[in-house]
């Protein structure tokens, strides 16, 4: 069985994305944590991590001898392991789609990651508000968001964006985290898919997860100085 | 036949991935260039690529109604539409070896990304003498390609990263352009392989159209102000 090294659940968005993937999938792995202390060389996180994967960062997932790094890798990899699972959407075409919205993902979105940093047991709304007003890129990207889960739910009609679940909600659910705990506003079309990715037994599951953490990472936590 | 839209030969860095890829594999398709005016909402540029991809960036593959953007996304179109051209690895741990660094470079080494952007008409040694005196993160996003590398060329015997041409040599490519143009200092076997990339007929294609253009971008041009 495959090993996948994650962070906190709470903080760590990159690791949610394969965790759910496999977790909504029904593809058995080992769950391993290394808690966030901090990214600096001499961190332990940093000694575990860089003794499985060169990059030294989370997720990666462990297969015998070999470790695959990087959440669009780590999809890939899964999706080519377990056809029979249909991670990716059929069609050539949507899986092209689903494809190039899941690179974006992957090298975008910078204003609403750097500002909005994942923080699931969090409630943030004035900071939100106050990032939209201060932060014309967070609402840009936020903008792009509704209108491309828009776009794509009207085409398939959901519940999903493709459809059924694929790696697509499983990239862009710690999205919608962020959308909730900063309480950014979006249409109610796009609220009612973010409650029914939060719904998926795979996403609720990494939730609670997240909520029954206790450790309050400091570098994570630009907006708050407790957990409570 | 596809059209593959790319901005500027001599700056852009993502545009030369597909085209290199697509060149230097035989995969027929019409180049549709796109110059850079600006990136406001309001220029040329982002008004005709705005009109064919929601992202309104570079580079776009455009077959038939499906229009394929990101990078990463165009790179797994064609490799399942071109089975034959094996543009990625074939064995399963190689390519998700060759899907983990091409993740890793699609989403990081933003010192060397930020510090050195493509340009590769300049030389500019002293420039990059500079930053690596200057900017410790280039200096360790370096050390991290030489290692990569070197690892790759060790474990395959080269000439490529993955033994033949695959979809990594293509993304990295224009790290061995900006190695050359601001003359950071690597390892012999480092520069061969450079050399041997750069002398790939679909490499040499871009490099020559770069030469060729004549237009200098202000905005991508941090350290010159003409182009001799
Ligand atoms: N592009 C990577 C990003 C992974 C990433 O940045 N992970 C964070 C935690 S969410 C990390 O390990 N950071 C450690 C560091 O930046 O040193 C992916 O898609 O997997
Ligand atoms: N993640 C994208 C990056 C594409 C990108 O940033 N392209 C640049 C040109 S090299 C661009 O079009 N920039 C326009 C802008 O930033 O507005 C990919 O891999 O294709």
């Amino acid at each position: 069985m495959s090993k996948l090294y994650i962070g906190n659940k709470n903080y760590s968005s990159w690791s949610m994305r394969p965790w759910v993937l496999m977790t909504q999938a029904g593809i058995p792995f080992e769950e391993v944590m290394v808690r966030f202390d901090s990214f600096d060389a001499t961190s332990q996180f940093k000694h575990v991590i860089g003794a499985i994967n060169p990059v030294a960062k989370v997720p990666v997932l462990v297969d015998g001898d070999l470790a695959v790094w990087d959440t669009l890798a780590i999809a890939e990899y899964l999706a080519e392991r377990f056809p029979e699972k249909q991670l990716w959407p059929q069609g050539v075409a949507e899986r092209a789609r689903a494809r190039s919205i899941c690179a974006e993902m992957h090298s975008g979105f910078t204003n609403l990651r750097g500002n909005c940093p994942m923080n699931i047991e969090a409630s943030l709304p004035e900071v939100g508000a106050r990032l939209l007003a201060e932060q014309p890129g967070v609402q840009e990207d936020l903008d792009r968001i509704v209108q491309m889960w828009t776009e794509l739910l009207d085409r398939h009609g959901g519940p999903m964006l493709f459809g059924a679940f694929t790696i697509a909600d499983a990239f862009f659910a710690p999205v919608g985290m962020r959308i909730r705990g900063y309480g950014l506003p979006v249409p109610p079309a796009i609220d009612a898919y973010i409650a029914r990715v939060a719904a998926l037994p795979g996403v609720a599951a990494w939730i609670d997860g997240a909520l029954a953490e206790k450790t309050f990472v400091a570098f994570d936590e630009p907006y708050r100085t407790s957990r409570d």
